[in-house]
């Protein structure tokens, strides 16, 4: 006899909807995107995302978190030869923008950030608590967090002019020539004057 | 005695309606502030608003346009030594976001344009249609449009993690040593490699 109460979430339905989630939160932002959008675009009642999530905004938290973790991105990027921190990071960044998977919930992320203090906070958080920290005892200098601030700002500054209001030619500029383009912009904010 | 019918807008109360929304829409953004809340912002009743301006997307338009003349900064940018472009572009960008008259506006334009339309096609426009084509012809080279995108997102890169998520140090820096930093990017960006 199945047992009355509540029940563990199927996987596949739990799935559907956090898919749907990250869609929907990426293409239109935290607060355009209603809990019932989010069950329509998963053939779901919007009931079963209240029992599955309770809220929108713990439907949030689940669905958009980092597409990766941040400490392995992190050692990506810092391990090797640090002159060449700057090249990987450059790479890594923007690769990331690159594949639909991780695009969206990146997506969801920069749009969130804008107008919802809970993405904010894990923009803010990645920044502060994971990057800053590796990424500045690597470089040399006193003043190594404020050049790795103005290199996260020229390449956040790319994905917002790419991804979001798409301006061109920037939008459709190959990623590769991208890539190497920016990254002696990137090498140079890293490199102590 | 008084005609019956549509009243004209008193100035006063239109202006501070305006007021109230520029800073509304600042620190929330478009999608989290109601036209209820531009009201008791403003101290009137929300049916006023709806009689001056209709409805909250046209309050919007009216309230947040740019806080300058783009035909004017483009001019400040352009006239004079074209090597020096870069360096005027970098100071007339970072000091609009230092004055709070123009940040609220701005502000409200970056926020918006993460999730709504109206903001977005405002700030592409200003790209595509007024900054670029005069920037464009002033620099050398087939590829002067990337590169002007390149700087641009390095500057608005900026304002996002300065004004937008308040990352430090970048958040705390002054407004001229900041202008100093990132002045030899933005006219390394600019200048045909």
């Amino acid at each position: 006899m199945r047992p009355i109460g509540r029940r563990p979430g199927n996987p596949d339905t739990r799935n559907d909807i956090i898919k749907s989630a990250r869609r929907l939160f990426a293409d239109s932002g935290y607060e355009q995107t209603s809990v019932r959008d989010i069950a329509a675009a998963a053939g779901v009642d919007p009931a079963l995302i209240r029992h599955y999530f309770g809220s929108k905004a713990e439907l949030f938290r689940s669905a958009v978190g980092w597409p990766f973790e941040p400490d392995a991105i992190s050692e990506r990027i810092i391990e090797g030869d640090s002159r060449q921190i700057g090249t990987r990071l450059t790479r890594v960044f923007l690769e990331a923008w690159e594949r639909p998977d991780s695009r969206a919930p990146l997506l969801a992320i920069l749009r969130g950030a804008a107008t919802h203090e809970e993405s904010t906070a894990l923009v803010r958080q990645f920044f502060q608590g994971q990057m800053y920290p590796q990424l500045a005892t690597q470089l040399a200098g006193p003043d190594s967090e404020l050049r790795v601030d103005l290199a996260m700002a020229q390449l956040l500054g790319i994905a917002y002019l790419r991804h979001v209001l798409r301006v061109e030619p920037l939008a459709s500029t190959p990623a590769d020539e991208l890539i190497a383009r920016v990254t002696p912009a990137i090498v140079a904010h890293l490199t102590p004057a």
